[in-house]
C-alpha cells in the first residue's frame, strides 16, 4: 500500500482549481515519481452551495478554515487565496500546527517571510513558495540549490506578465498604452483594477522574495524604489527600437563593491539582441550572472492556473519526497506513523528555509549610475538646445546622443541619451529643465541598460 | 562547531580545478547556506610530482584511487575525470562503499545509469549528475522536481556548446565549417579531436540522461538516431536565414500518442523568432513543453571549468543539506556520528534516484513526420525540375517551396522545402533522386522544425 500525503486546499479560485486539476489529471505520474498518493482531502471555499462541476471523489468542502488547519490528518496546507488577510493568519496557524505550507501568495510572503521562516523552523516544518515568483518557472528552487554555489552578482527579472504583455502589444500592434491595457484585460492578462501590476508593486513584492532566496537578505518593498509602466507611450517604444532597444519592466538586483546592494524596479531599455528582449507577452524570465555559472536565464509562463499550479505541485512533490524520513508531525508534535515517519529532532531543513536572513547594506537608487533616455518638447528656437545641454553639463550629466524628432508648430520633440551618470544628477537636471521656458514638457525619462 | 562534509576529488584537470576553486573561493558563502563546511580532503591526480600552484591547505594528493574510495571519512566522491574507464569502476566502488557520488561524466552516466541507480539505492546513497548535461544550467534538478508536476510533452535541447559555437560562427563570420571549427579550437570550445561533439554523439549521451530524468525511461545511444553538424555548409545557413530560419543542432524528445516516444538528434532549421534561435555560441538551452507549465526554457553556459564546477558544487550542496538526517554511512554501513547523523533504514531518496526507469515504446525516426529542406544541383535543362517533382510526388512527399538559387555552368542550384512528410518517404525520394541523371548532387537534407 502506498503512503498518502493529505492536502488541505485553501481557496478554489483560478489557482486552487489549477492545483486540483493537475493532482487529479497526473495522479498516476505523481504517484510513480514520489512513491506516494498526493490526495486533496479538504477544500476551503467561500460558498458551499455553489455548483462547481468538479470531479472530486472523497473531497470534503468546508467554509471554515479551522476544519483544515486543526485537522491532524492534513499534512500540507496549500494557500491559494491571495491577498494579505486572512492568508497571513491561516499560514501562521498551519505552521504552528506543524503543517507544511505551500503558497503562491507573493504579497503575504513578501511582507511576513521572516516570521513565517522562523515559525516554520521552530515547528520543524517548511513553507514553500515557488509559485509566488515567476509562475511555473522553477526559479526559487534553482536559486536555493541549482545556483547556490555562486555569489549572484546581478539579477534581472521580467516578473510581471501583465506589464510585459502590455509592452509587447504596444510594440507589435503599434497601439497606445490604454488600448494595450484594454486588450490585456480582454485576454485575461490584466485584472479589472490593474494598479498592482502596472505600478510595479507586484514586481516589487516578487523582488523582495528573490532577495531572500538569492541573497539571503530581508527587505520589504519600502527598501527599494519601484516605478511601473504607466507612463510608457508608443512613441518611446518606437524610438527605443530605432535606437536598437526594447523597453521591459525590469526587477534589478545589483551587488556592488563592499557587499552593498541595490534593488530597484523600473522600465528599462535593453538591447534588442539581449535574451531578455526576446521574452514576449505574458512570459516571465530571470537573467542572472553568478560568479561561477556566468550568465544564465530561466523563462516561462509567469501566471495562469496551470503554470502556477505546476509550481505549487512541484512544492508538494518536494515535500512528499522527504516524508519517509519523518517530516510530518501531528498537532501534538508526534510524527504521523501513517507516513512511515520517525520523529527526528535533528532535522532542520536548510534546503528550503531561509532562516538566516540578514539586513543588507542598501544603496539608494539616487547613487546608482545608469544611462538615460529622455524625450522632451522644446521650443523650436535658436539657442534652445544650447540651454538644455548647458543644464546637463552643469549637473555633471554627459550626453551621448541628441536626436531631433518631429516639429509640431513651434515645438520640437527631442530625444536625449546620456552617458552613465548618477541618478541623482539626472534627476536634478530634469528638475532644472522643467523650470526652463524653452522646455515645454519632459515626456519621459527611461533607464537605458545593457 | 560546524559539521564538515568531507569530499574526495577524482581528477584535477579543468573541471576538478573549477570545483576546487569554487569551494575555496566561496567557502564562507557555502558554509552559511548549508550550515556545514564543505572540505576537499583528498584529490586523485596522475602525477604527484607536478607543480600546481594551488592553495590547498590540508588537502592530501594521491595517485591511488583507493586512498579515497576506501577512506571511511570521505562522504562524497566527486568524479571529474571523464571517459568511461576507470570512472565506471571508481563510481561503482564509491557507491558500494556507501559514498555519495557527484559526476560530470555524461558518457559513464549514459552507459551505466541503471546500474548506478540500483547500486545507490541498495547502499542508501545517491549519484548526482547535474553537470553532465547543460553545464551550469540547473536542468536535471528542474526536471526532477521543478517540472515534476508535468507530463513533459516535448523537449528540445541545444546540448553541445562546440556545435552551437561553430554554427553561430559560420553565420556571424560568414565562414565555412572548417574555418569555424578551427576558430572553436583556438577559443577552447572544441577539442583537438572534435568528433564526439560535432558528430552528435555527445548530444546523444546527454539526451539519454534527460530521458531518464524527464521521462523515467532507460535508453542508450543505440536507441536513438543521431546526426551531427559535419555536413552543414555556409550556404545552407545563408539560405536558411533567407527563409526565416536558423540551423541548430537539436536533441529532440517527442511524446506521441499511446505513450510512444521518439528521441533523435539532428541539425534543425528553427524559426528565427523562436527562443532557441537566440541561443548563441557556446551557450546551451533546453526548451520544453509540459502539460501544466506550458512552454519554458532554461539556458546558460554548457561547459567550461566554472559553469561545470557550479553544477557539481550545487550537487554537493544538495547532499550537504540532508546530512543532519543521517545520510552518511561509513564503509560498514554505520552512520557517521561526526555528521550528526542517525541511521535511518527507512530512507530512500526518491528526490534524486531514478529507481524505476522503464523501457519505453520507441518510435523510429523513419516514422516521424517533419518538414525538410533539400539543396540540390540539377542540370539546368527543360524538364529537369519536372523529373524531380515527379519523384517527390511518387513517394508521397508534397512540396511547399522550390527556389532556384544560382546557376553554375550547366548546373542549377535548387532549394526544396517540403510539407510535413514521413521521414521514410523523404529518404526514399532522396535515394531515387540520386539515381537521376538530371540530379548532379544532393548537397544537404535538413529537418525544418517549428
Amino acid at each position: 500500500m502506498k503512503a498518502t500525503v493529505n492536502i488541505g486546499l485553501l481557496g478554489l479560485g483560478n489557482v486552487g482549481t489549477g492545483v486540483l486539476n493537475i493532482l487529479t489529471h497526473n495522479a498516476d505520474l505523481l504517484c510513480r515519481r514520489t512513491g506516494k498518493k498526493l490526495m486533496v482531502r479538504k477544500i476551503l471555499v467561500k460558498d458551499l452551495s455553489k455548483q462547481r462541476g468538479l470531479k472530486m471523489p472523497g473531497i470534503h468542502l468546508t467554509d471554515r478554515a479551522d476544519d483544515i488547519l486543526d485537522d491532524a490528518d492534513i499534512h500540507i496546507v496549500v494557500e491559494a487565496m491571495g491577498g494579505e488577510f486572512p492568508a497571513y493568519d491561516y499560514i501562521k496557524k498551519a505552521l504552528k500546527n506543524k503543517k507544511f505550507v505551500v503558497t503562491a501568495n507573493k504579497e503575504v510572503v513578501s511582507k511576513h517571510k521572516k516570521e513565517f521562516f522562523e515559525l516554520a523552523k521552530k515547528n520543524k516544518v517548511d513553507i514553500y513558495f515557488e509559485a509566488s515568483v515567476g509562475g511555473g518557472i522553477p526559479l526559487i528552487r534553482s536559486l536555493k540549490v541549482g545556483y547556490a554555489a555562486n555569489k549572484i552578482q546581478t539579477l534581472y527579472g521580467i516578473l510581471n506578465g501583465t506589464s510585459n504583455y502590455i509592452l509587447t502589444q504596444i510594440e507589435e500592434k503599434q497601439e497606445e498604452f490604454d488600448d494595450a491595457l484594454n486588450d490585456a484585460k480582454k485576454m485575461g492578462f490584466a485584472e479589472a483594477d490593474p494598479t498592482m501590476d502596472i505600478s510595479g508593486l507586484d514586481t516589487a513584492y516578487k523582488l523582495t522574495i528573490l532577495a531572500a532566496v538569492a541573497f539571503k537578505m530581508d527587505i520589504t518593498v519600502n527598501d527599494l524604489s519601484y516605478e511601473g509602466i504607466q507612463d510608457i507611450s508608443l512613441k518611446d517604444i518606437v524610438y527605443a527600437k530605432e535606437l536598437g532597444y526594447r523597453i521591459k519592466l525590469l526587477a534589478i538586483a545589483h551587488l556592488l563593491d563592499k557587499e552593498e546592494i541595490n534593488f530597484r524596479i523600473h522600465p528599462t531599455m535593453i538591447l534588442l539582441d539581449h535574451p531578455l528582449a526576446a521574452v514576449r507577452n505574458e512570459l516571465n524570465a530571470v537573467f542572472l550572472v553568478g560568479d561561477a555559472v556566468g550568465e544564465s536565464m530561466l523563462s516561462g509562463k509567469g501566471a495562469g492556473a496551470s503554470p502556477t499550479g505546476s509550481a505549487i505541485v512541484s512544492d508538494i512533490i518536494d515535500i512528499a519526497f522527504d516524508t519517509k524520513i519523518g517530516r510530518f508531525y501531528d498537532t501534538q508534535g508526534k510524527a504521523h506513523v501513517s507516513i512511515e515517519g520517525v520523529d527526528d529532532p535533528l532535522y532542520i531543513n536548510k534546503r528550503n528555509l531561509e532562516d538566516e536572513l540578514h539586513q543588507p547594506s542598501l544603496v539608494n537608487i539616487c547613487d546608482i549610475y545608469s544611462q538615460f533616455y529622455l524625450r522632451l518638447a522644446i521650443s523650436d528656437s535658436p539657442g534652445a538646445l544650447a540651454r538644455i545641454t548647458t543644464v546637463f553639463g552643469e549637473n555633471e550629466v554627459s550626453i551621448s546622443k541628441i536626436l531631433q524628432k518631429n516639429t509640431v508648430g513651434l515645438d520640437a520633440e527631442v530625444v536625449v541619451i546620456t552617458y552613465h551618470t548618477k541618478e541623482e544628477y539626472l534627476r536634478k537636471s530634469v528638475q532644472v529643465l522643467t523650470t526652463l521656458s524653452v522646455v515645454k514638457h519632459v515626456y519621459s525619462v527611461i533607464h537605458v541598460g545593457f
